[in-house]
Protein backbone atom coordinates (compact mmCIF):
# COMPACT_ATOMS: atom_id res chain seq x y z
CA UNK A 1 0.00 0.00 0.00
CA UNK A 2 1.11 3.60 -1.17
CA UNK A 3 0.50 5.24 2.51
CA UNK A 4 0.63 9.36 2.66
CA UNK A 5 1.49 9.57 6.07
CA UNK A 6 4.06 8.24 8.08
CA UNK A 7 1.60 8.09 11.45
CA UNK A 8 -0.75 6.89 8.98
CA UNK A 9 1.06 3.77 8.25
CA UNK A 10 2.73 3.22 11.34
CA UNK A 11 -0.81 2.46 12.76
CA UNK A 12 -1.76 0.51 10.37
CA UNK A 13 1.10 -1.68 10.59
CA UNK A 14 0.52 -2.02 14.52
CA UNK A 15 -3.23 -3.21 13.95
CA UNK A 16 -2.12 -5.87 11.30
CA UNK A 17 -0.34 -7.94 13.99
CA UNK A 18 -3.33 -8.21 15.52
CA UNK A 19 -4.68 -11.97 14.77
CA UNK A 20 -7.32 -12.26 11.83
CA UNK A 21 -6.49 -8.61 11.04
CA UNK A 22 -5.54 -7.68 7.85
CA UNK A 23 -4.34 -4.86 5.57
CA UNK A 24 -7.45 -3.38 4.80
CA UNK A 25 -9.20 -4.07 8.07
CA UNK A 26 -6.59 -2.65 9.65
CA UNK A 27 -6.75 0.72 7.52
CA UNK A 28 -10.57 0.57 8.34
CA UNK A 29 -10.20 0.42 11.72
CA UNK A 30 -7.57 3.15 11.71
CA UNK A 31 -9.53 5.71 9.71
CA UNK A 32 -12.20 4.94 11.88
CA UNK A 33 -10.24 5.61 15.20
CA UNK A 34 -9.05 9.44 13.70
CA UNK A 35 -12.99 10.28 12.39
CA UNK A 36 -13.55 10.08 16.65
CA UNK A 37 -12.74 12.83 19.13
CA UNK A 38 -9.03 13.21 20.14
CA UNK A 39 -10.67 12.74 23.68
CA UNK A 40 -12.26 9.19 22.57
CA UNK A 41 -8.89 7.64 20.83
CA UNK A 42 -7.10 8.89 24.09
CA UNK A 43 -8.95 6.80 25.90
CA UNK A 44 -8.91 3.86 23.70
CA UNK A 45 -5.42 4.02 23.73
CA UNK A 46 -4.78 4.81 27.31
CA UNK A 47 -7.43 1.48 28.39
CA UNK A 48 -5.18 -0.50 26.40
CA UNK A 49 -2.03 0.33 28.11
CA UNK A 50 -3.37 0.59 31.78
CA UNK A 51 -4.39 -3.49 30.93
CA UNK A 52 -0.97 -4.68 29.80
CA UNK A 53 0.55 -2.63 32.51
CA UNK A 54 -1.82 -3.59 35.72
CA UNK A 55 -3.77 -6.69 35.14
CA UNK A 56 -2.54 -9.39 37.42
CA UNK A 57 -3.53 -12.94 37.74
CA UNK A 58 -4.92 -14.61 40.52
CA UNK A 59 -1.68 -15.65 42.53
CA UNK A 60 -4.00 -18.94 43.55
CA UNK A 61 -6.16 -20.15 40.19
CA UNK A 62 -3.97 -17.53 37.64
CA UNK A 63 -7.08 -16.27 35.99
CA UNK A 64 -6.91 -12.62 34.80
CA UNK A 65 -8.01 -10.42 37.89
CA UNK A 66 -7.64 -6.91 39.68
CA UNK A 67 -6.55 -8.21 42.60
CA UNK A 68 -3.85 -10.50 44.11
CA UNK A 69 -6.53 -13.28 44.91
CA UNK A 70 -9.47 -13.56 42.53
CA UNK A 71 -13.21 -12.71 43.50
CA UNK A 72 -13.86 -16.77 42.77
CA UNK A 73 -10.94 -18.17 44.73
CA UNK A 74 -11.56 -15.61 47.83
CA UNK A 75 -15.35 -16.29 47.97
CA UNK A 76 -16.61 -18.50 51.21
CA UNK A 77 -19.58 -19.54 48.73
CA UNK A 78 -17.26 -21.34 46.56
CA UNK A 79 -16.75 -25.39 46.66
CA UNK A 80 -12.87 -25.58 47.63
CA UNK A 81 -12.60 -28.94 47.36
CA UNK A 82 -13.85 -28.74 43.47
CA UNK A 83 -11.08 -27.71 40.78
CA UNK A 84 -12.42 -27.31 37.49
CA UNK A 85 -9.19 -27.41 35.06
CA UNK A 86 -9.26 -25.03 32.32
CA UNK A 87 -6.55 -23.52 29.65
CA UNK A 88 -8.07 -19.66 29.82
CA UNK A 89 -10.03 -16.70 30.96
CA UNK A 90 -12.65 -17.44 28.13
CA UNK A 91 -13.59 -21.16 29.81
CA UNK A 92 -13.85 -19.62 33.22
CA UNK A 93 -16.22 -17.08 32.01
CA UNK A 94 -18.16 -19.48 29.42
CA UNK A 95 -18.91 -21.64 32.67
CA UNK A 96 -19.71 -18.95 34.86
CA UNK A 97 -22.64 -18.17 32.70
CA UNK A 98 -23.80 -21.51 33.15
CA UNK A 99 -24.73 -21.26 36.63
CA UNK A 100 -24.04 -24.64 37.05
CA UNK A 101 -20.76 -24.62 38.74
CA UNK A 102 -19.78 -24.00 42.15
CA UNK A 103 -16.40 -25.08 42.44
CA UNK A 104 -13.06 -22.95 41.87
CA UNK A 105 -10.69 -23.33 38.85
CA UNK A 106 -6.99 -24.00 37.34
CA UNK A 107 -6.40 -21.54 34.36
CA UNK A 108 -3.80 -23.18 32.49
CA UNK A 109 -2.58 -20.51 30.40
CA UNK A 110 -2.99 -22.41 27.39
CA UNK A 111 -2.78 -25.86 25.78
CA UNK A 112 0.26 -28.38 25.17
CA UNK A 113 0.98 -27.69 21.43
CA UNK A 114 4.10 -28.58 20.19
CA UNK A 115 3.48 -27.61 16.76
CA UNK A 116 3.12 -24.20 18.40
CA UNK A 117 6.20 -24.74 20.77
CA UNK A 118 4.10 -24.94 24.14
CA UNK A 119 5.15 -27.31 26.36
CA UNK A 120 4.18 -28.50 29.50
CA UNK A 121 6.58 -25.81 31.78
CA UNK A 122 4.93 -23.07 29.49
CA UNK A 123 1.73 -23.75 31.24
CA UNK A 124 0.48 -23.41 35.27
CA UNK A 125 1.04 -27.24 35.59
CA UNK A 126 3.50 -27.49 38.83
CA UNK A 127 1.03 -24.87 40.69
CA UNK A 128 -1.59 -26.86 40.01
CA UNK A 129 0.33 -30.07 41.46
CA UNK A 130 0.99 -28.16 44.77
CA UNK A 131 -2.43 -27.28 45.16
CA UNK A 132 -3.24 -30.92 45.15
CA UNK A 133 -0.12 -31.47 47.68
CA UNK A 134 -2.18 -29.26 50.28
CA UNK A 135 -4.59 -31.91 50.71
CA UNK A 136 -7.62 -29.99 50.37
CA UNK A 137 -9.07 -30.83 46.73
CA UNK A 138 -11.36 -34.14 46.62
CA UNK A 139 -12.59 -33.86 43.18
CA UNK A 140 -10.31 -32.20 40.17
CA UNK A 141 -12.57 -31.48 36.42
CA UNK A 142 -10.78 -30.98 33.53
CA UNK A 143 -12.67 -28.76 30.99
CA UNK A 144 -10.86 -28.35 28.22
CA UNK A 145 -11.50 -28.39 24.03
CA UNK A 146 -12.17 -31.74 22.34
CA UNK A 147 -9.25 -30.92 20.04
CA UNK A 148 -6.28 -32.51 19.17
CA UNK A 149 -4.07 -30.23 22.12
CA UNK A 150 -6.48 -30.48 24.72
CA UNK A 151 -6.15 -34.38 24.74
CA UNK A 152 -2.98 -34.17 24.67
CA UNK A 153 -2.73 -31.84 27.32
CA UNK A 154 -5.16 -33.97 29.36
CA UNK A 155 -3.13 -37.15 28.72
CA UNK A 156 -0.22 -35.20 30.15
CA UNK A 157 -2.10 -33.40 33.46
CA UNK A 158 -3.68 -37.18 33.85
CA UNK A 159 -0.07 -38.49 34.47
CA UNK A 160 0.73 -35.79 36.72
CA UNK A 161 -2.25 -35.75 38.80
CA UNK A 162 -3.65 -39.32 38.87
CA UNK A 163 -1.52 -40.49 41.93
CA UNK A 164 -3.52 -38.31 44.31
CA UNK A 165 -6.13 -39.61 46.42
CA UNK A 166 -8.66 -37.54 44.65
CA UNK A 167 -11.55 -38.13 42.00
CA UNK A 168 -10.08 -37.16 38.66
CA UNK A 169 -13.07 -36.12 36.06
CA UNK A 170 -13.55 -34.63 32.41
CA UNK A 171 -16.59 -32.89 31.31
CA UNK A 172 -18.60 -34.81 29.50
CA UNK A 173 -18.28 -34.97 25.48
CA UNK A 174 -21.61 -33.50 24.93
CA UNK A 175 -19.14 -30.79 23.18
CA UNK A 176 -19.06 -31.62 19.58
CA UNK A 177 -16.06 -32.97 18.84
CA UNK A 178 -12.80 -31.21 17.25
CA UNK A 179 -15.14 -27.81 19.27
CA UNK A 180 -13.57 -25.26 21.19
CA UNK A 181 -14.76 -24.87 24.59
CA UNK A 182 -15.44 -21.09 24.34
CA UNK A 183 -18.04 -21.52 21.52
CA UNK A 184 -20.07 -24.34 23.12
CA UNK A 185 -23.84 -22.98 23.92
CA UNK A 186 -24.60 -22.99 27.18
CA UNK A 187 -26.91 -25.79 28.12
CA UNK A 188 -24.98 -27.94 26.55
CA UNK A 189 -21.80 -26.40 28.74
CA UNK A 190 -23.40 -26.91 31.85
CA UNK A 191 -25.02 -29.93 31.20
CA UNK A 192 -21.58 -31.85 30.01
CA UNK A 193 -20.27 -30.57 33.57
CA UNK A 194 -23.29 -31.98 35.55
CA UNK A 195 -22.51 -35.33 33.49
CA UNK A 196 -18.57 -35.73 34.12
CA UNK A 197 -17.14 -38.72 33.92
CA UNK A 198 -13.78 -40.27 35.57
CA UNK A 199 -11.25 -39.82 33.37
CA UNK A 200 -10.38 -43.60 32.45
CA UNK A 201 -14.09 -43.55 31.01
CA UNK A 202 -12.95 -40.52 28.81
CA UNK A 203 -10.67 -42.12 26.94
CA UNK A 204 -11.48 -42.79 23.21
CA UNK A 205 -11.40 -46.68 23.01
CA UNK B 1 -19.65 -11.38 29.51
CA UNK B 2 -18.57 -11.97 33.53
CA UNK B 3 -15.39 -10.52 32.96
CA UNK B 4 -12.97 -11.57 36.37
CA UNK B 5 -11.37 -8.08 35.57
CA UNK B 6 -12.65 -4.24 35.35
CA UNK B 7 -9.61 -3.47 33.30
CA UNK B 8 -10.39 -6.57 31.17
CA UNK B 9 -13.83 -5.65 30.76
CA UNK B 10 -12.62 -1.63 29.88
CA UNK B 11 -10.35 -2.87 26.99
CA UNK B 12 -13.02 -5.35 25.89
CA UNK B 13 -15.77 -2.53 25.51
CA UNK B 14 -13.23 0.13 23.67
CA UNK B 15 -12.34 -2.66 20.95
CA UNK B 16 -16.11 -3.77 20.36
CA UNK B 17 -16.52 0.24 19.59
CA UNK B 18 -14.45 -0.51 16.53
CA UNK B 19 -16.48 -1.04 13.17
CA UNK B 20 -17.20 -4.74 12.64
CA UNK B 21 -15.94 -6.24 15.81
CA UNK B 22 -17.96 -7.79 18.44
CA UNK B 23 -17.29 -8.90 22.33
CA UNK B 24 -16.14 -12.31 20.81
CA UNK B 25 -13.58 -10.51 18.14
CA UNK B 26 -12.63 -8.34 20.64
CA UNK B 27 -12.20 -10.49 23.55
CA UNK B 28 -9.74 -12.47 21.50
CA UNK B 29 -7.86 -9.51 20.29
CA UNK B 30 -7.44 -8.49 23.88
CA UNK B 31 -6.35 -11.61 25.27
CA UNK B 32 -3.92 -11.50 22.62
CA UNK B 33 -2.50 -8.23 23.69
CA UNK B 34 -2.38 -9.67 26.91
CA UNK B 35 0.12 -12.29 25.70
CA UNK B 36 2.75 -9.43 24.19
CA UNK B 37 5.64 -7.90 26.12
CA UNK B 38 4.38 -4.30 27.57
CA UNK B 39 6.71 -3.49 25.25
CA UNK B 40 5.00 -4.17 22.68
CA UNK B 41 1.62 -3.23 24.09
CA UNK B 42 3.21 0.41 24.51
CA UNK B 43 4.02 0.49 21.24
CA UNK B 44 0.84 -0.14 19.82
CA UNK B 45 -1.11 2.31 22.13
CA UNK B 46 1.57 5.08 21.78
CA UNK B 47 1.08 4.75 18.22
CA UNK B 48 -2.53 5.22 17.62
CA UNK B 49 -2.57 8.11 20.35
CA UNK B 50 0.35 9.71 18.28
CA UNK B 51 -1.47 8.93 15.17
CA UNK B 52 -4.62 11.01 16.41
CA UNK B 53 -3.10 13.74 17.74
CA UNK B 54 -0.23 14.23 15.32
CA UNK B 55 -1.62 13.52 11.95
CA UNK B 56 -2.22 16.51 9.93
CA UNK B 57 -4.65 17.12 6.45
CA UNK B 58 -2.90 18.51 3.62
CA UNK B 59 -4.43 22.73 3.53
CA UNK B 60 -4.64 21.72 -0.71
CA UNK B 61 -6.04 18.79 -0.87
CA UNK B 62 -7.30 17.83 2.53
CA UNK B 63 -6.12 14.10 2.41
CA UNK B 64 -3.74 12.99 5.36
CA UNK B 65 -0.46 13.97 5.47
CA UNK B 66 2.67 14.21 7.82
CA UNK B 67 3.29 17.45 6.25
CA UNK B 68 0.83 21.34 5.82
CA UNK B 69 0.94 20.52 1.89
CA UNK B 70 1.38 16.76 1.08
CA UNK B 71 3.44 14.72 -1.33
CA UNK B 72 1.58 14.85 -4.58
CA UNK B 73 0.46 18.66 -4.16
CA UNK B 74 3.89 19.69 -3.54
CA UNK B 75 5.53 17.44 -6.55
CA UNK B 76 6.59 19.53 -9.55
CA UNK B 77 6.22 16.10 -11.70
CA UNK B 78 2.37 16.38 -11.57
CA UNK B 79 -0.24 17.94 -13.67
CA UNK B 80 -1.56 20.66 -11.10
CA UNK B 81 -4.55 21.30 -13.91
CA UNK B 82 -6.04 17.69 -13.55
CA UNK B 83 -8.14 17.52 -10.11
CA UNK B 84 -9.35 13.89 -9.54
CA UNK B 85 -11.91 14.26 -6.44
CA UNK B 86 -12.12 11.00 -4.23
CA UNK B 87 -14.13 10.06 -0.79
CA UNK B 88 -11.04 9.52 1.08
CA UNK B 89 -7.22 8.85 1.34
CA UNK B 90 -8.22 4.81 0.53
CA UNK B 91 -9.14 5.83 -2.66
CA UNK B 92 -6.02 8.30 -3.41
CA UNK B 93 -4.02 4.69 -2.18
CA UNK B 94 -6.11 2.91 -5.07
CA UNK B 95 -5.23 5.06 -7.79
CA UNK B 96 -2.06 5.91 -7.00
CA UNK B 97 -1.43 2.13 -6.95
CA UNK B 98 -2.57 1.83 -11.12
CA UNK B 99 -0.10 4.53 -11.72
CA UNK B 100 -1.85 5.48 -14.30
CA UNK B 101 -2.77 9.18 -12.65
CA UNK B 102 -0.03 12.12 -13.08
CA UNK B 103 -3.06 14.70 -11.64
CA UNK B 104 -3.54 16.07 -8.47
CA UNK B 105 -6.15 14.92 -5.90
CA UNK B 106 -8.84 16.54 -3.80
CA UNK B 107 -10.35 14.42 -1.15
CA UNK B 108 -14.24 14.88 0.22
CA UNK B 109 -13.61 13.30 3.53
CA UNK B 110 -16.74 11.16 2.80
CA UNK B 111 -20.03 11.11 0.76
CA UNK B 112 -23.39 12.82 1.07
CA UNK B 113 -25.14 9.99 2.76
CA UNK B 114 -28.86 11.92 3.96
CA UNK B 115 -29.33 8.33 6.31
CA UNK B 116 -26.26 9.12 8.12
CA UNK B 117 -26.62 12.48 8.28
CA UNK B 118 -23.97 13.70 6.44
CA UNK B 119 -24.67 16.41 4.50
CA UNK B 120 -22.12 18.88 1.78
CA UNK B 121 -21.03 21.07 4.71
CA UNK B 122 -19.68 18.04 6.36
CA UNK B 123 -17.36 17.47 3.46
CA UNK B 124 -14.72 19.92 1.36
CA UNK B 125 -16.68 20.91 -1.24
CA UNK B 126 -16.23 25.06 -0.89
CA UNK B 127 -12.69 24.23 -0.32
CA UNK B 128 -12.87 22.47 -3.98
CA UNK B 129 -15.04 25.26 -5.24
CA UNK B 130 -12.55 27.98 -4.23
CA UNK B 131 -9.71 25.34 -6.29
CA UNK B 132 -11.56 26.26 -9.11
CA UNK B 133 -11.75 29.98 -9.00
CA UNK B 134 -8.06 29.90 -8.66
CA UNK B 135 -8.33 29.32 -12.61
CA UNK B 136 -5.86 26.53 -12.89
CA UNK B 137 -7.79 23.52 -13.03
CA UNK B 138 -8.36 22.65 -16.64
CA UNK B 139 -10.24 19.68 -15.88
CA UNK B 140 -11.85 17.60 -13.03
CA UNK B 141 -12.33 13.82 -12.59
CA UNK B 142 -15.05 12.35 -10.61
CA UNK B 143 -14.15 8.96 -8.75
CA UNK B 144 -16.58 8.15 -6.65
CA UNK B 145 -18.05 4.95 -5.52
CA UNK B 146 -20.81 3.90 -7.81
CA UNK B 147 -23.07 3.26 -5.06
CA UNK B 148 -26.44 5.62 -3.83
CA UNK B 149 -24.16 7.81 -1.84
CA UNK B 150 -21.35 8.52 -4.68
CA UNK B 151 -24.31 9.13 -7.20
CA UNK B 152 -25.80 11.58 -4.97
CA UNK B 153 -22.88 13.45 -4.43
CA UNK B 154 -21.77 13.59 -8.00
CA UNK B 155 -25.05 15.29 -8.76
CA UNK B 156 -24.69 17.99 -5.78
CA UNK B 157 -20.94 18.55 -7.02
CA UNK B 158 -21.82 18.25 -10.78
CA UNK B 159 -24.56 21.49 -9.91
CA UNK B 160 -21.54 23.27 -8.15
CA UNK B 161 -18.96 23.25 -10.67
CA UNK B 162 -20.57 23.26 -13.92
CA UNK B 163 -20.32 26.61 -14.37
CA UNK B 164 -16.52 26.49 -14.21
CA UNK B 165 -14.91 26.73 -17.70
CA UNK B 166 -13.19 23.44 -17.73
CA UNK B 167 -13.95 20.02 -18.48
CA UNK B 168 -15.86 17.38 -15.81
CA UNK B 169 -15.41 13.80 -16.00
CA UNK B 170 -16.51 11.07 -14.00
CA UNK B 171 -14.02 7.90 -14.41
CA UNK B 172 -15.56 5.35 -16.81
CA UNK B 173 -18.14 2.99 -15.41
CA UNK B 174 -16.02 -0.08 -15.52
CA UNK B 175 -17.08 -0.66 -11.77
CA UNK B 176 -19.48 -3.16 -11.29
CA UNK B 177 -22.26 -1.48 -10.11
CA UNK B 178 -23.13 -1.10 -6.28
CA UNK B 179 -18.87 -1.59 -6.24
CA UNK B 180 -16.63 0.30 -3.19
CA UNK B 181 -13.77 2.09 -5.02
CA UNK B 182 -11.37 1.03 -2.74
CA UNK B 183 -12.31 -3.21 -3.79
CA UNK B 184 -11.53 -2.62 -7.34
CA UNK B 185 -8.94 -4.23 -8.57
CA UNK B 186 -6.16 -2.06 -10.53
CA UNK B 187 -6.30 -2.97 -13.81
CA UNK B 188 -10.24 -2.09 -13.82
CA UNK B 189 -9.67 1.16 -11.91
CA UNK B 190 -6.96 2.24 -14.30
CA UNK B 191 -8.67 1.48 -16.98
CA UNK B 192 -11.60 3.30 -16.02
CA UNK B 193 -9.29 6.67 -15.32
CA UNK B 194 -8.43 6.00 -19.06
CA UNK B 195 -11.26 5.91 -20.10
CA UNK B 196 -13.02 8.17 -18.16
CA UNK B 197 -15.97 9.93 -20.24
CA UNK B 198 -18.06 13.87 -19.91
CA UNK B 199 -20.00 13.98 -16.87
CA UNK B 200 -23.32 14.32 -18.69
CA UNK B 201 -22.59 10.90 -20.83
CA UNK B 202 -22.12 9.26 -17.55
CA UNK B 203 -26.09 9.62 -16.20
CA UNK B 204 -28.08 6.43 -16.82
CA UNK B 205 -30.67 7.09 -19.16
ZN1 LIG C 1 -8.36 -17.22 41.62
ZN1 LIG D 1 -2.35 17.55 -0.96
Amino acid sequence: MNFSSKLLENAVAEFAKLPGVGQKTALRLVLHLLNQDKQEVEQFSKTISKLRNEIQFCSICHNISDQSVCEICSSHKRDHSLICVVEDTRDVMAIENTNQYNGVYHVLGGLISPMDGIGPSDLQVDTLVERLKANETKEIIFALSATMEGDTTLFYLHKRVKNFNITISTIARGIAFGGELEYVDEITLGRSIATRVPYENSLTK
